[in-house]
């Protein structure tokens, strides 16, 4: 065991504060990172030092490993913890964090390695039993051997190029009888494309979920799960609102899928906290889709079902203790969500919305939970992920936990930019997300700007109207009485323009 | 079952916003009620509707039990929660509104009238088997019969007035052979002092801990209890910092008493929540004390280790559903703590520090739960309990929970006024505290002001002290100097007075 007394977080805003606070009850001493854009956030006046890295772009700041373990040395930091994003899953970083004598909170460069590529990993796992989504390991040509590999996966099928990509070359095929005339149409497209008729074929899911397992392991071979967290909603491919545990995991899927998780991450002998992802069909099969070796931005809906503090359990862990319970003592409670607070408007396609937060009010009360890294009165910065905060609420039911989640969405205020919390309110509102019944296009298949409240009540719109209304019969008036003064008819078809 | 649609909050600060933040995850309108000086107040601005009843004074506002009632007849309202405090044990209140139709969120006014004299609850409790402090039931004289009966209870004794109160004429006998003279000495006071001879004998617990088991009673006779909270750490007779579990309960003391509580509250035909208190002795033998007949400030630790939101359970039993759950449903998750953060001086006797909160900035992270009634820049009102808010943290034990609030401590900052923050943290570090060893004397026994951090750092007090020197001098010298000039000596004896 070697204790940590001295702790730099390579990252920012409400991830580098949530891991400080943890460090801070464990007696820890934290070391602050920041860009010059970052001067004044909160993650900056929580430590106990700070070093400024340089301008605010992270290519001239976070993402400067070297300089940071030079802050290290010159500060007697004994372990840095990467967060997620910027660092935390490169492993050239890693090893020579290791290699200067630094304890790196997170899992050995290897293992960091082998998931970081989607090859190696599914190779690495290929050796165990864990069920990928169905299709050619190699690319095919031949088309009776295509059709008869198609029978066996199921339909429907994807074709797609070997050598594509973004969704060139792709097609779905429905039923058998389409399957000649498409894979024919594929092999054409693919070679005048990318000059090579080569496609594979694998199952094609319809209807996606994306369920994925939290695993922690320490140094001594011991790997646990702390069950599943569902991250279906998705806008532009990215997680906006999480919970756990899922609606449509029973018992018996869970434990399978727990254990498919743990033996993924023994497959690359995994330590610290990870987390391994899977796509799950309509049918509720579950396939490996790969894995995260890192502190997830959704790691709070499984703190508050199961009790542990993931970041306490990976410092302990990189400090070489053992962990101290076995799978059989982890229960889940009750029922967590977390709404990911973005500074992006939700009625112009979740395009970034940069600002000042004019008013910032979080919301209280039993069983909510604010990780954010702003104050009132700050700005969100451009150079970075424009999330404001993560709001978690807990209750005893999925229903209970929805419903605190609506009432404490309705307590934040925020003002000054427009940010996703309406739109969380209303998924959360939603019947299909009420029943469990949606996957990851749930946002094209259900949401569009009209579906939000209006920014202007209806009470508002009539005063709205009411004063327009006042303002143009004045202006109607006053016009007319113009006009009469000086027999200018051709002004009076000009009150519109003259309306302010 | 009579859903609740409109529920009126007869209260003010924390405990109202509180519980219109259930209400409102429960779908239900709230109307809030206030006095003149808390016009401004949070629990007014959250509510959807909200009246005026007058004057600061409670006399005058708050405790206008008929006004409150004219208020739901004028708003439709169809139920009142009283919260804590005010009307919450009134029985004639309680009484009046479901005469009037409307649903009293408490027990019925039976219950919070035997409750609430401690000569009707003793009767009550005892045709059960519940442990009450050994004592005489009727008053005595004759010494022999009384030193006999001390026998039976065991030393040490107390021996008081039959008329007395404020502790006169009590005397503590530590054993059998001071017996005698004690007592002729407690009937000559109590016959100087009140003119009536006759005394009380009881048990003396030395060291007595404060232990109180949570109850939930349904419309249908179902009754279970929350399990304990222990709540010894008080000052002036009042609670300060409480947890959930007691360090102290074993499993079977906690079945032993919960079963107790139960009973208690069965020999009353109570429903709704209600806490039974008990006072414990240095054998861990439990006596009972009173039931409160009410919500607690400290329920949310309960909240926190079970899951279960009080206020919540409290409306669904109002509004005459059974308990969804048994006893064997109800388990303990972790540990929590709540310190109560007053508007008082720990340093000055802890008298009340009224005024205007300058700073005010609550802590965040995994399990915290900030429970207040106030903003930045708001003023304590003098009119009514100083409690600013109440702080309270929760992990998987208590060593955990303890770390967390030290943390949550240092975080909350708040100036304008002295808090008991500072206190809490002393009380938090102790040994005595941390190893569960502590009795409702905690505070005589090992606080003194002196034992807090002082206001100043050791280099700010440097720095004062070098720029009082630095002041001293110039001081004597341009005095010197006047001198000099004058000739004037007697002056340079009152260069202290000029000093500022």
């Amino acid at each position: 065991m070697k204790k940590i007394n001295k702790l730099l977080v390579a990252n920012r805003g409400e991830i580098s504060l949530r891991i400080m606070r943890t460090a801070k009850e464990m007696g820890i001493k934290t070391v602050a990172v920041y860009s010059e854009a970052d001067r004044d956030a909160p993650h900056v006046k929580f430590a106990d030092e700070a070093v400024c890295l340089g301008p605010p772009a992270s290519a001239q700041s976070y993402l400067l490993g070297d300089k940071i373990i030079a802050v290290c040395k010159s500060l007697q930091v004994d372990a840095i913890h990467p967060g997620y994003g910027f660092l935390s899953e490169n492993a050239d970083f890693a090893r020579k964090v290791t290699n200067a004598g630094i304890i790196f909170v997170g899992p050995s460069p290897e293992s960091i390695e082998v998931m970081g590529s989607k090859l190696a990993a599914k190779s690495t796992v290929s050796q165990y039993d864990i069920p990928m989504v169905p299709g050619t390991d190699e690319a095919i040509s031949d088309i009776p051997a295509a059709k008869e590999r198609a029978f066996e996966i199921g339909y429907p099928i994807l074709i797609k190029a070997s050598a594509g990509g973004g969704g060139k070359g792709m097609r779905v095929v429905e039923n058998e009888g389409e399957f000649e005339d498409q894979m024919n149409r594929a092999i054409s497209e693919a070679q005048s494309s990318f000059g090579d008729g080569a496609v594979f074929i694998e199952k094609y899911i319809t209807s996606p979920k994306h369920i994925e397992i939290q695993v922690l392991g320490d140094q001594h071979g011991n790997i646990v799960h702390l069950f599943e967290r569902e991250c279906s909603v998705q806008r532009r491919h990215q997680k906006i609102i999480e919970e756990a545990p899922s609606a449509v995991v029973s018992p018996e899927m869970r434990k399978a899928m727990g254990e498919a998780a743990v033996q993924v991450a023994r497959s690359c002998n995994y330590y610290g906290a990870g987390t391994v992802e899977f796509i799950v069909d309509e049918q509720l099969k579950f396939y490996f889709l790969e894995m995260n070796t890192r502190l997830q931005v959704e790691h709070p809906v499984t703190e508050m079902i199961t009790g542990k503090d993931l970041v306490k359990e990976q410092i302990l862990i990189a400090e070489g203790y053992p962990l101290s319970y076995t799978q059989e003592d982890l229960h889940i409670h009750g029922h967590a969500i977390e709404v990911r607070v973005y500074a992006e408007d939700p009625r112009n396609n979740f395009l970034p919305d940069i600002g000042r937060l004019e008013t910032y009010i979080r919301p209280q009360g039993p069983g909510i939970r604010v990780d954010d890294g702003f104050e009132q009165g700050m700005d969100i910065p451009i150079y970075y992920d424009p999330m404001i905060a993560k709001l978690v609420t807990h209750d005893e039911s999925r229903e209970k936990a929805i419903e605190r989640m609506i009432r404490a969405i309705e307590e934040y205020k925020i003002t000054g930019i427009e940010t996703t919390l309406a739109f969380c309110s209303f998924v959360l509102q939603h019947e299909k997300f009420k029943s469990g019944d949606f996957d990851t296009k749930f946002v094209e298949k259900y949401f569009t700007p009209e579906k939000l409240n209006p920014i202007f009540s209806d009470q508002e719109l009539s005063l709205l109207a009411a004063f327009a209304v006042d303002r143009f019969e004045k202006k109607k008036k006053s016009l007319r009485m113009v006009n009469s003064q000086n027999g200018d008819v051709q002004k009076s078809s000009n009150w519109k323009n003259r309306l302010i």
